[in-house]
């Protein structure tokens, strides 16, 4: 079958592909450590991205975070988030692009009764050439926005 | 390296596998209209399940709706899902798993600035032998919870 497919948002498109790195977490309330990443951005025939992410522990490779969610661009030319975490969070952030720089910060969070409670996210990503660097601030766990993540990986060959 | 693995939470483990099938969509404001599907649900080696789900066009194959996010297990017995769509909406559902028999309906949904206003939305899961059957209803664009999806899926060989 020649399934029809619509091009990806041509703002968000630097984004696509599979990048691998390490990063740095820290906040108040938890130990600094570092972990290893890998991110994955694909199309799936509709104008938005598709978004994975997965991190794990340098030393014995058990797995840490992980999230989920979509890309999609805006008519006006800024960019929506939607995320789910497996720590029991949803997030929609909105922001903008600017050549291959996004800046994005919550405009909804929610949790599950379980689940620790998050207020506010803001994640920066600059991609530069073959490298993708993100930074992510977070208000939680009664802690005011502080930084919290900051990472740099590179895009993987096909 | 022998990666350390926690199982994933037993009350839930019914749902892992690949499962595949039809369904039909129908809403006061749209054409009712039949669409094949797939779910996925898998193991990370933390204590949650992976969730990734995509529907496409009997006729054409074109790709239609998908959600992605993670099954948690509450220490009462609950279940917790969080989903996050391509539609620019993100769900907390939370309920309750008897036998292979999930109740689940959003305690939060958030949408993006420029998708559609979805207000509630309440999922039926039921698994019995090798088959699973769901049904969604929702609240959106003005809408009252009507029934809105049901498809029927088989778990698919490894």
């Amino acid at each position: 079958m020649n399934v029809p497919s619509v091009p990806p948002p041509a703002g968000l498109s630097f984004l696509l592909g599979t990048w691998a790195g390490e990063g740095v977490g820290e906040y108040p309330t938890i130990e600094t450590f570092r972990y290893g990443e890998e991110i994955r951005v694909w199309h799936t025939g509709k104008p938005f991205l598709a978004y994975s992410q997965r991190t794990w522990a340098l030393d014995d490779g058990r797995p840490l975070h992980s999230e989920v969610g979509y890309w999609r661009a805006t008519p006006d030319g800024g960019v929506e988030l939607v995320l789910a975490h497996p720590t029991g969070v949803v997030e929609v952030q909105e922001g903008e692009v600017a050549g291959q720089a996004v800046r994005l910060r919550s405009t909804s969070i929610a949790t599950t009764a379980t689940a620790k409670h998050v207020v506010a996210l803001e994640r920066d990503v600059d991609v530069v050439g073959e490298q993708l660097r993100y930074a992510v601030r977070m208000a939680a766990v009664g802690v005011p926005l502080t930084h919290h993540l900051a990472a740099t990986l590179r895009r993987q060959p096909e």
